[in-house]
């Protein structure tokens, strides 16, 4: 996707070899019209893959999400990282390791909201070591419900994520696949 | 807002005479064709307040906040509730404590993001004790940036934080406002 190439190019900052920080239109300020063109890429790419539900991850997953959501007309779910009072349902968990925040975390899901006739689209901010996308995906399998596919924004490629998901037989399309950050660059897969 | 009170009804539990449990569409699973419709009407309500940018607190802020954001065509920002390492900017903090989860949180925004020439909207789901948006106030205070007004998607109206909002100069616009949850029932103020 062009639009997001180019806003990572100008908007991205290299931090390391291994992060890429886009504070400014997606991890912590939102840019909501590209949100609204990654949803619509997102419904394009997907249009015909029989898509009921949408999960995603609190929180920076949500809007890119929500605006997928809006384009392909079906609800979304976001998985909690932290339990609330209120949420005391039968809940389906996964542990979740980030390697960006060096902590291992629950991530739940009300189990109502998953059924075994769903068909259900992950979306994602990033991809990177696939951990979040796999413990998704491990709630989705554990309501007995099918994965359409997974919907990512940005893809560090040079991580192992994608081929081990891809592995599992499952539908990756990444918005933008980074091959590089080496040297403070951002080289892209074409 | 004819709509979401329609489906605060049909959709929403009442726990008991404090909470109410909207899951469904909102806190967990989140309708997206609602979300456009609220955002919307916070665009309709809020268009002439001169908005640079709309601040709102993870997670269950983005998906309305957003929405508004496409409509008024200003960017969004989203306080964290927990730090991430790969935010170490400058922050602007504020506590606040939730009596629902019976915590207190630090929430924070990177200072770059707030400037003393915005005009902010608070957008949030819930406006209860008014803790959660008396903290938003006060980081946007902190930056020198101006509020622009208080957006929120149901207000327990039984509770302080309207009042307190109010007593500060603020203005407040909520899309359902309830006036009574007792004895299982819903009631809205009209």
């Amino acid at each position: 996707m062009e639009l997001l190439k180019q806003k990572i190019r100008t908007a991205g900052v290299v931090l390391s070899d291994q992060v890429l920080k886009v504070d400014t239109f997606l991890n912590h300020q939102i840019d909501p019209l590209l949100m609204h063109q990654i949803g619509q890429e997102f419904a394009r790419r997907f249009r015909d893959a029989g898509v009921t539900r949408i999960l995603t991850l609190e929180s920076s997953g949500i809007a890119p999400a929500v605006m997928a959501g809006l384009e392909l007309g079906v609800p979304v779910v976001f998985a909690r990282k932290h339990r609330s009072l209120i949420l005391k349902d039968d809940l389906l968990t996964a542990q979740v390791y980030s390697f960006t925040k060096q902590v291992e975390s629950t991530i739940a899901v009300a189990a109502r909201y998953l059924s075994p006739s769903d068909r259900v689209l992950v979306i994602d901010d990033f991809l990177a070591n696939g951990q979040a996308a796999k413990g998704l995906v491990s709630i989705i399998q554990q309501a007995g419900a099918s994965v359409a596919g997974l919907g990512i924004v940005i893809e560090k490629s040079f991580q192992p994520g994608r081929a081990e998901l891809e592995g599992m037989g499952l539908r990756i399309e990444s918005l933008a696949r980074i091959q590089s950050l080496e040297g403070g660059q951002v080289t892209f897969i074409d």
